[in-house]
């Protein structure tokens, strides 16, 4: 199957039971790499393999992380999927658009999926460039992890994602990958750091949301990141020159 | 909400926790009605509640029938969800296609739902005027019931089922509802009983299933099943009169 498919990055998944229902979901339509961040219970969990009913697979082949930025590092196209509103100013796909949107990229896609209580925390949402949501009954909204999962598989299945398609080359206009756009938001947040730009401290974190968000929103290539970052080695590190 | 929206039958379920399961995804896009054929461990079942996380309205609201037959017998169009092809020759359609034939229908709607092992056997297929299946991957197809439900009820809400319309008038042209064409067809395969055309008796089963299903194909009206069984009557019990 091609690696051009999405992964499915589970985000601090309590139950193995779980993560078993998600392998099972993602398989039942073609989808087989799974990215696992943290696990509550450890990796590889006994109680995964009874609920994939078949889809070891994708048990087998699942990576574990230590944090979302680490399982995403190589995506280009990062969505986080949400129930709630967070008030914040990411676009909002519902999953036939981001499934359409992924068919349509170029560069790896990663779809985020929040632990079973809790949802995605606030610091991984931010990573993430655009945010699906399923429209639901708004008076019984209660989708579980694998259910959310079959849904987004379902979608992309239908789109077509299956379809075997010619391996594109990489387009000079893929966003880069999210690798690139930490070391960018690293960068800079460094850079600031020096300048005292985060006064007063409790401002500080709101202040780093937004920042984050400004950066992740663009979809920005590789060689633009690499020109910002010149642009910020510059500030942070003038040479000014004698004009000549 | 409205009593237009379509009937779910979970048909001899085994577990109380997949009809839990069932009626949460049912909620999540709008879904109330629920009916349940001959539940393996009757019914209410304790462990249905909790997994319902907090759509109990379904389950309370949910009515118990002794078979499929009752339980769609005020429905004018039957659909059948399976996997498998049976070799049948009724119209195959996706969740996106059913979902749009439902919401332009005119009578009640229902769909069924096998076992959470078998799936639906032969006789509950025959009852549907039309079969629903999911396009799974052929290499693991491994739907339970509660992701089948959740499917179909997000497909179901996505066009459009739950908004609100203003309550229609029976049309003329709808569908009889099936319990008039259960009547049709015992008025029938008892008029054949009389006839000897059930021999050799090893072949009448087989024979049975294709009456049944040409009678449910053509979706009559009660007006155009009246009439047919006016036909039946009359040749079983023909009263030649004399010309004029």
């Amino acid at each position: 199957m091609s690696s051009d498919l999405p992964a499915l990055v589970l985000v601090k998944p309590q139950l193995g039971e779980n993560i078993g229902k998600a392998a099972r979901a993602m398989l039942n339509f073609g989808l087989t790499e799974m990215r696992i961040v943290d696990p509550r219970d450890g990796w590889p969990n006994p109680a995964a393999g009874p609920t994939a009913a078949g889809a070891d697979i994708v048990l087998e082949k699942a990576a574990v992380y230590a944090s979302t930025a680490e399982a995403v590092a190589d995506c280009a196209h990062v969505y986080a999927t949400t129930v709630r509103k967070r008030g914040m100013t990411k676009p909002v796909l519902d999953p036939v658009e981001a499934a359409a949107e992924m068919q349509l990229a170029t560069g790896k896609s990663a779809i985020l999926f929040g632990p079973e209580r809790s949802g995605l925390e606030v610091a991984d949402v931010e990573l993430a460039r655009k945010i699906i949501t399923v429209p639901i009954n708004p008076e019984f909204g209660s989708l579980n992890l694998a259910q959310a999962v079959i849904l987004m598989a379902y979608e992309l299945s239908r789109t077509g994602q299956m379809t075997v398609q010619p391996t594109r080359e990489k387009e000079p206009s893929s966003p880069a990958p999210q690798s690139e756009l930490d070391q960018l938001y690293d960068h800079l947040e460094g850079a600031l750091e020096q300048t005292g730009y985060f006064y007063p401290p409790d401002r500080a974190p709101a202040t780093k949301i937004t920042l984050r968000n400004m950066l992740t929103k663009p979809g920005w290539t590789s060689e633009e990141i690499r020109t910002l970052r010149g642009v910020i080695s510059a500030l942070e590190n003038p040479h000014p020159r004698k004009k000549p």
